[in-house]
């Protein structure tokens, strides 16, 4: 069977390694290996593809620096064959298990036949700053794992680089935050325990303006006025831009919301009170990407009847 | 106290009607009852609101037609004066219990000292379209609650009029599904177990477009594009749409897709494959709500200058 690797299953859910593995659905574990647990094959693909593109760009170890072990059983190795080549093409090991491990292993019910234990994907704030991204979702105090991990999903989708996190969030390497990430974890650059103050600063030294997102605050400057403002090319989706969002029920606190260049809030047409975080980002993230597109079209527009 | 109601507080956590109430958490104690369990503050306001609303249009008994008893602890009901008096204003029965009483009734941990029996929402597809909304969000065997109930609340925040959800949808009257709306699933026409294509012929009769979400198709139409269109004051933004969302893993079958007038695409600006199902729905719906008070700016604006 090509592309799935033979040699001996692991076959004792008890054992020390099995326990190890299943231990990284904790906090405490997880920050003292260094690694956590992406379960199932959307996760576990798009870290092997990241662990292919760090090697390509850095050496032969660099992959299994990221993507330490990839557990299969043959079935979930059959049935995934793409996944497996390329973890042996990024050079990651990848190891046979019975059912029996795999279940022990995971924290979902349903891995689906594959998991990868991988190094703690955030990193130092400069690094994600470097070079400066369009766009950054900043998370303050957000709690839920679902949320954040929805959040991080569709910055990843609106061509965001980064995902800043500030003290007192959600543990991005939480199973369902990696999970609601559907892989995304692997594509931003992720900054956690970030002080809000220096976070905000490094930002705008970036050269992004810094905009906080608030449904409550009726002198909060209209999504859809500076989305008309961006079709003329001006205003702060026209250009890079990071999004605070704040806790699920309680928003931003007063001295974050000082801390942004502007407050902005997502029109509510209907009777609903505010929208729910996740969907709420998504619209401001893309508000942004599509105010940055526009730039563009109107600066080429521009360009073109000049010419 | 005022506000508060006297009389004394029910006590007893196995009493008859405590395990009545208890028992909507499942679907067939509402089938059979007709009503469903609307728990915490914002909810219970909301069905309030719209008890008192229903009050003004439709004589004394239109009020406690929907919403037939809230039950509140003293606790609840002093921090939450405000739902008991617009209850009692509505003709709605408020019921004093205690702490164990209302823990009994609620599906959630914290209900925080209120909850509403109330009639089931979901309503025929013409009641739901007369008169016709100008924006419908579709669900098409979606069954997470949790989604369902996230993109009700979107399409409530966009302004949308309707929602419908095709059989083998999830039931929004779920305990779930109920605390994802946040309220909305009171504001708008809710229908439930609609035949695809039914719904799509009177969605078209009613004069909406009917569009069908699917991030997974190439050739389907750019949701940036359509927003230039209209921008521009033409395209399927411009108007009157319903939305067709798939199910979170499956997306829309081909025949559903083959229903529509149009398939569009959210953009995928980075690496992310697709978006979760409600963020999706937002930007979607949000692009709507965006196209069509464009359309009336254009039409002020060619109004203005041809005066």
């Amino acid at each position: 069977m090509p592309g799935v690797p033979g040699g001996d299953a692991l076959s004792n859910p008890r054992s020390e390694r099995v326990r190890a593995v299943r231990a990284l659905a904790g906090r405490s574990a997880r920050l003292r290996s260094g690694t956590f647990l992406a379960e199932g094959p959307q996760a576990v693909r798009e870290a092997v593809l990241e662990a292919a593109r760090l090697r390509a760009g850095g050496g032969a170890d660099a992959g299994a620096a990221l993507v330490r072990c990839v557990y299969a059983t043959d079935d979930g190795a059959s049935r995934h064959r793409d996944v497996i080549g390329a973890a042996l093409a990024a050079g990651v090991p990848v190891r046979r298990c019975t059912e029996e491990v795999l279940a022990a292993m995971a924290d979902t019910l349903t891995p689906q036949g594959l998991l990868a234990v991988c190094a703690l994907v955030s990193r130092p704030l400069p690094d994600a700053l470097s070079p400066a991204p369009a766009l950054v979702a900043v998370l303050s105090q957000v709690r839920d794992p679902g949320n954040a991990g929805t959040v991080l999903r569709a910055a990843d989708a609106a061509g965001a680089g980064a995902v800043v996190l500030t003290r007192g969030s959600v543990d991005v390497h939480n199973p369902k935050c990696v999970r609601s990430t559907a892989g995304s974890l692997f594509h931003l650059g992720v900054v956690e325990d970030a002080d809000p103050a220096a976070a905000v600063a490094a930002l705008r030294a970036a050269g992004l303006v810094v905009l906080a997102a608030d449904g409550g605050d009726p002198a909060a400057l209209d999504l859809d006025d500076l989305l008309d403002d961006a079709s003329a090319g001006r205003g702060p989706l026209a250009g890079p831009a990071a999004w605070v969002f704040g806790n699920e029920a309680h928003g931003l606190a007063e001295d974050e919301r000082a801390l942004a260049d502007a407050v902005v809030r997502v029109p509510l047409h209907g009777r609903a009170e505010s929208l729910n975080l996740a969907t709420a980002a998504a619209v401001c993230l893309y508000a942004s990407a599509r105010g940055q597109r526009r730039r563009g079209a109107a600066t080429a527009a521009a360009a073109g009847s000049s010419a």
